[in-house]
């Protein structure tokens, strides 16, 4: 049924999703889909406004991450849990890798990644469609003269490898992903350097070597997302501009 | 802007949309969106169980409704609140209605309903769209054998009416219901009676003429959004014996 | 046992009871009981308070509601279910519809029900219960200068109805409520104008007429309870001033 | 306007209470009132059911305390705090000291004390009420056959005494209260023995003579109760033989 | 194997113990372990600041107590319940005691007492050990020069007594508190007036000539406990001085 | 003051410390303190039990992982948050990868990391002490005929590394983490290969040859940590063998 290559991604799409945010997209990565929106507010969190009371000199991306009832086969019940919570703080962190805050003062940026099917990969997939929600939010910011500059700094995207039945495998899906000895989740930014390295050996411990090969799978996916969030942002800067 | 007769429905469509879940549709209602998918489960709720340990001579439906944080300009927390918990008892009941429950024992079925855009009567859309995904989800059902006959008795489906500026309307979007001095829920069932009736005076009283203007709009409404219903599910029904 | 008529309520009466609360009674309807209290407060909601950091314009109602552990035959758990918001969100729309916000400025008042024995109807019990209370704490806050006129609008109480056996019924105590096919709680003003009407069909739906007959009825039975309210606050009135 | 001499009581009655409880009474004590009330039930907590299946050779009390909303001038929010948790675990020690526990076995019942207005001393007056409530429940279980002996070793009450102004004072109202240099609970049982000694130093520590001086008063006081509690039970005991 | 005398003390000692906390004791009573370190802070609980805006008049004294998973050989779920609640309570009015509040102003100090291991006297042998944890802090807050004179008043301490086997018992471990018949705990000042006593007759209830036993047994304990803090006092100043 | 060189460890010591779980060690790291205990039990979560109702072939290792309010200059509030969950999944999923679940059936054994003192690196610190706390109850459950077999694997240890102004640095401190550019959890077994390899850029992304250095910084870091393990087992064995 699978018939990837091992060093194959899964058909990849990003696309408009109705929304009331400022960024919207569904991501399709094989089966997994997932809604990203990203909303735009200038409520920024207490510990960042300044002690003074004066404007603050710095804004905030945040993200929010949840799996939809009818996403699993078996109905997955609402509400955090500490998987969702883990994975929520990995993809905030990616995300704020992207962007100089310093030149978003004062704005509030929450990505929100709700599942709506899941067949492995959901945590990198939300990753690399938030960051085009995240792109078109601030889009809209300076649209609207929230910002003066264009505060994204470079493009981060995300992929999963691991190693199943003893060879690496890029882009697991669900049957993959429960076979994987390792499991890996790698974020690299648009100069192909590493923002984020989470291997976790599953079920044996791998050596050097195999880390390595995962590391170069990763690479190379990586690069095939960033072209498809150019697409995509590409597209939503057009129908912005014929907006107007 | 608005300019649809005061006795007109928004624009409505009920497609299928990518989901885990046996039954699985976006419902649009002018700009409001919601995901309805129906989970099917052999796990009853303990107080449906014999006491003697003996099987179920009975199903249950259940609802969960929740805005999704891009639903609304302002983003919308998660997590449920009061207004959710009653819309989600309110959406249960009607479903319920819709079937007899004797003929489904042993069989759970979930209804979630998640509001992808907010733009006025989500609630009743939300009842509207879950009964074809439950539907859908029954036909499932009887095609794996979990159960034997059709359990459903009359379809059910809802909508919105009020007094805006003295008049009646039909099928309030947000503008609509924010002016409104009075706003009613009806959900009628395929025989043209009713299931549930929710009449609030938001700013002025309203005697018994206006009850019977507005229940009047309301069943001319339901009667068409009936029709967009059947549609659905033989779109549905279609699809399921292709695929055999 | 029950040898009521169809259309006659069951015994109700309001009395004072114990409190340090502002307003203060105990409804007994059969044998329910719900004691109802209304507290007096200026610590309006922060959503209520202008922005300019001037005073109120306006001032709010909010109630709560409550089943007391030897409500029930069987102990009743503490702690809020859903069913209990549903009721206390209904329970404080309608005592809003009774009064002009605006004639009462920067003052809270808080209605508490908490139901001492539950044989049906304690939530329309409990808005008729809980009118007087909010009334009387009304009085108290004109007496002690904290507002000027008289903010109350109109009288509001409440009543249920339901299809038993096939027939319309006023006012059903718990045996009937269990076995009633169609339950409806209706709440009027003093003008005899619907503030909420809330129909659900239990056991199986129904038509036009149907709903005719049980609005008849219940307009019936409120402009009986009215009467009873205002026996209730004229004795409060006339306690107030020979306690001067 | 407190005229009482030190060493004197508030006026105290325990009344029959409206319920659908087994045992159910108001205890007044100057201005302060408790609604106490006993639920029957064969419910035990998992933790006393015997590991090998079999019936409980034991049954358990238990006790929940609350203060209404109404109970208190500014209005208290509902909802457990520490200062309740500590008082009700007090209450459930002070009532399981009254009865054999393995005379009642496969028994549950649980105390329900509500404060409808607290004017001081509402934890010692919830004592003295539930005792009563207690015992017309377990006069109700051994009517209707769930055990077969009494099992009331000997009654218990509680009061409180203080150090007010330099002088030992019986049974503080919440003027007093407030002002108490020490404060102490005592709870005896019927054969003058202690079954709770609570003394704490709100202002400044106490020598052993004091000690002994609220001692002394506490025990004349819970003496007079004890016999409010007799007539008390002498009531509901008459009322049930005359209901025969 | 307990070859103590009935009124001899388990051997005691309050060492220093890493921390980053301004207090930080471990008390060892017997097997008794309890970790007790003492936080300084300006954060003063916001009912404690003037309404005025103006500086803070008095400073606290708050505690809070928690049993560390390994501190029982079954172990002990992390997450407060309400024995632990009431224990913090305890801990926190006795500490006050110590202290004349109005001579610490702004200046808040927490208390933490975590038991290591579980062997009887708990909750006294905190308010022993957190007593020199809170005397350290308030030498450190006099040192950085945040108050001026010496908030202590006098020091406390705390001991068990209990009746085990019909004999009056100093200083109960676990084996002992479980067979005691009365439970009580004693906290005194250095001025030998009582500060707390709380008796409790868990299966038997006591006479007057009991509890004087035990009050005379836990006077001669306290004053033991108050050597023994004497002396941790004064070492960590000698340390303090000599790091200046 | 932090006169380390790069490549070298902070000082580190495993000692054992009271507690009544049958693992109990403190590590210390420079000034980081962290107890971990290991509680051993056979209750094992309702997941892992087979569904037949036959005996466990598996068991389980779990951890938790929490801050004590001390161990920060600033008091640390207790109760879990997001960054303590992922730890504690974190460390428990580590622990697992020493040992071979189905040679320890039917127990269960939770590692507790309490941080005493909080100096950088300590959820790495937590791993490595953790480890023998389990490798201790380990032979604490063989000791008592609970296994048959010795379940550990291969020993696990753990240190972060990262990049401090531009330098690759082992076992990062407090103020060493604060200025990181790069921080980089990593786990390694006792035969050289990666259990787990978070790594995160805090401020600048990393390039592959960074990636690197740092893998081998902490790759000596753990051979030294594993030594230190060694030892601490070895202690423990021969207290064992001369406690029988």
């Amino acid at each position: 049924m699978n018939t990837r290559a091992d060093n194959e991604l899964r058909p990849t799409t990003i696309e408009p999703i109705a929304s009331a945010a400022a960024g919207h997209v569904m991501i399709s990565q094989g089966q997994t889909r997932v809604i990203c929106t990203a909303s735009l507010s200038t409520d920024l969190p207490p510990w960042m406004l300044p002690r003074d009371g004066g404007p603050a000199t710095r804004g905030w991306v945040t993200a929010e991450y949840a799996m939809m009832p009818g996403s699993t086969p078996q109905r997955k019940r609402r509400g955090g849990d500490s998987r969702g919570t883990e994975i929520q703080r990995l993809i905030a962190r990616v995300l704020r890798a992207a962007v100089d805050l310093e030149r978003m003062p004062g704005v509030l940026i929450t990505c929100d990644c709700d599942v709506l099917v899941a067949d492995g990969g959901t945590r990198t997939a939300s990753i690399t469609g938030a960051y085009v929600a995240l792109a078109q939010a601030l889009l809209t910011a300076r649209h609207k003269g929230m910002i003066e500059n264009d505060p994204i700094d470079t493009p981060v995207a995300a992929v999963s490898v691991g190693i199943v039945d003893g060879r690496p495998v890029l882009d697991l899906d669900y049957p993959l992903d429960v076979n994987a000895e390792v499991d890996m989740n790698v974020a690299m930014n648009g100069r192909g350097e590493y923002v984020e390295v989470q291997g976790t050996a599953e079920g044996a411990a791998f050596c050097r070597d195999r880390l390595n090969a995962l590391l170069d799978l990763a690479e190379a996916g990586i690069g095939r997302l960033l072209e498809v969030q150019e697409g995509a942002i590409q597209n939503a800067k057009f129908k912005m501009q014929n907006a107007e």
